[in-house]
């Protein structure tokens, strides 16, 4: 029998304590074990419940209860759920969680204190939300070399794009309708800036190079500043918009970034629509895995958490996650190679000879319309990412959002 | 130290030595331990390979060499590679395989004997080639009671539909265009009438519901009757075509079939073209979650045995894939509900009524054009697949390939 304490029972933590109760007999029948909910610790009432009795409001006493083998943490930020993490390892408990903040600020520090322990240290969920990638890129692709991840992680800006590409509408609308549906928070800087996307992809790094845990370097750019125009001209080029987060093994070190993109017609990650997440990974040996599904919500969340119980269930001694590596240097985000878009505003006549004079082998596009008059489109040829960006900004012209023009 | 012995040196035995040989350190690195080459038995002539030292021509020596750990069977076919794999799971060794056809035939007996001898019988490759799909589906998502699961699983013949699509070639073109490039055998029947099909969803239903592996009940139906005006048809009701494969758990069993199908835009696998494979997976707790990739290939299917040898190493002693359960009725193949389409061929005008009188519900679709003159295309309405089928044979009237109509 494995006992889980569960630290938060807010929408994830109740998905959890769901799908031990409802789903008991599948995990046994998978198991050979049963895998039981010991004890649930949350300051709130909820005595209500039909388990009220399993709750306490004494999380470092949880942390403590030699009854309890599995610690899963859905409280979320940084601190007191560090502290409890730790102390819940420190007394040989295997930890869950989904929780990326933590697993960015403090992953090594608990991966390293449950390896001396003993212990594992599991975050499934803490990416793609039910989609399972944290395990398969560890162990089903372990025989490749692994040197690229893309993704769309954030379901939230997915969403909002999907809503302003096939709806029409602004980005503040499209962002409060999907506050009207649950999808943003009333605070939704971290999903619309881009913060949430680049913790996933520091993870996903880790565990599929060996990076460090450190995001500090990534490039980070969100979507709010994208336009209804940004769209039509994407819709002209035949290409969807997308927040993209890209990280690459590349000789001398790693490098990674978020940042809104166009994405051509073929491109697997092009027709994730909605709420979707999808991570798309490259292999020498299997080229391009895409895994795809719901990146957040309850149930689906604690889907992937309970699947991490059920490991541990399973492997109880397994090797950590990322094994230790030398050092790979955090090269700068944009030094790769690729292609912008961006929209040239309120430009002169005279300007499109300039702009062609000043980035060579760049090609513009004009759409029709009372809206873009006195604007046209500008995609850059391929080049430094840096270099462009500098080329454009030395315009001296007013321009809408710059996007990545990726290929296939 | 886990050293391998490799049955058969061909297409993918040849991709599990070159992993082997050219990504040891990454191996190591995930595992903590070398996985070594030990032993390769073909009955050709290998001598100019720098490891020929390595090769011998007898597989059940191999099968019974002590100082092997791992049996990887990349054979092919049922016999002899059965009785080479009993021999050498009897002598106590892990065997990992991509064979579909022995997993199919033989693969509980297979397990039960590894069960009674403690070591491991793994198959991720046998479906989705290097896609991880048996080891997700088997842990990742067992918090899960799965319920359906959808796929393009041969390559072959999405390849061939793709080119039917894009090119507006017949069936017959495509097929030789795919034997040229080498994705079809000169044999192509397996592929293009189901049967490569047929045996992966069998193993991954198995893999989801517990349902034996027997294939024998499963209605099979290839892509040879498709012609171009199918895909006319199906490009003007803004569809694609695939060959899917389907297996459902429902009250009192289970079920499973492999049949053409229309699919709306917005269905995950409508665009999955070319080589590729797919696989939809929908659970109670996590909804739908797609794996995507190279469905076959050398390094690909040889990455997802590697990938098996690794979570050999890491978990010799893990319980087997599919645990034991209940009996689980296999239901019949049609006795779901499902619309259908097919082409109504050289109708006199006065047929329409008579359909539409003799199949309620129906939706008629006329496509202009001399290759379409005195026939339509028949939509019916939603009901059972038998009965449906049942109808349109009962319309006495020459008729196209029948195909399902799915929605999203």
């Amino acid at each position: 029998m494995i006992r889980v304490g569960l630290l938060g029972h807010g929408v994830v933590g109740s998905g959890v304590a769901e799908i031990l109760r409802k789903n008991g007999d599948v995990l046994w029948a998978r198991t050979g074990q049963r895998l039981e909910l010991a004890s649930i610790c949350d300051l709130r009432d909820f005595s209500h419940l039909e388990y009220a009795s399993l709750f306490t409001k004494d999380a470092l006493a949880m942390a403590r209860d030699k009854s309890i083998d599995v610690f899963v943490e859905c409280m979320g930020g940084v601190e007191p759920a560090r502290s409890f993490v730790l102390e819940a390892v420190r007394q040989g408990k295997h930890v869950v969680t989904s929780n990326k903040a933590l697993v960015v600020a403090a992953g090594e520090e608990i991966a390293a204190l449950a390896q001396e322990k003993g212990v594992r240290f599991l975050y499934e969920a803490s990416v793609g939300g039910g989609i399972p990638v944290v395990t398969p890129i560890r162990q089903c692709l372990a025989a490749n070399r692994l040197d690229r991840i893309a993704g769309i992680l954030n379901g939230t800006t997915n969403y909002i794009l999907t809503r302003m590409k096939d709806g029409g509408v602004s980005f503040d609308a499209a962002l409060q309708e999907a506050q009207r549906l649950g999808y943003a928070e009333s605070d939704p800087s971290a999903d619309v800036q881009g913060d949430d996307a680049r913790r996933k992809i520091c993870i996903l790094a880790h565990i599929a190079f060996g990076s460090p845990l450190d995001d500090g370097h990534i490039f980070t750019e969100g979507i709010s500043a994208l336009t209804r125009e940004d769209m039509l001209y994407a819709r002209e080029l035949g290409r969807s918009v997308k927040l993209l987060a890209v990280a690459e093994l590349v000789s001398g070190g790693w490098r990674a970034l978020v940042a809104p993109a166009m994405l051509p017609q073929g491109h697997p990650l092009g027709g994730v629509d909605d709420v979707f997440n999808a991570v798309l990974v490259h292999g020498d040996m299997v080229d391009d895995v895409l895994f795809y599904g719901r990146g957040a919500g309850a149930l689906p969340t604690a889907s992937a958490m309970v699947g991490d119980v059920l490991d541990i269930a399973l492997h109880p001694g397994d090797a950590p996650l990322c094994p230790p590596r030398g050092e790979l240097a955090a090269l700068p985000s944009l030094g790769g190679q690729t292609r912008l878009f961006t929209r040239v505003l309120r430009a002169p006549a005279e300007t499109a000879d300039r702009v062609l004079a000043q980035i060579p082998g760049s090609r513009l596009v004009r759409l029709d319309g009372p809206a873009f008059q006195g604007e046209f489109g500008l995609i850059t040829e391929e080049g430094e990412e840096a270099a462009l960006r500098k080329a454009i900004d030395e315009l001296g012209l007013p321009h809408g959002a710059v996007l990545r023009y990726m290929s296939v």
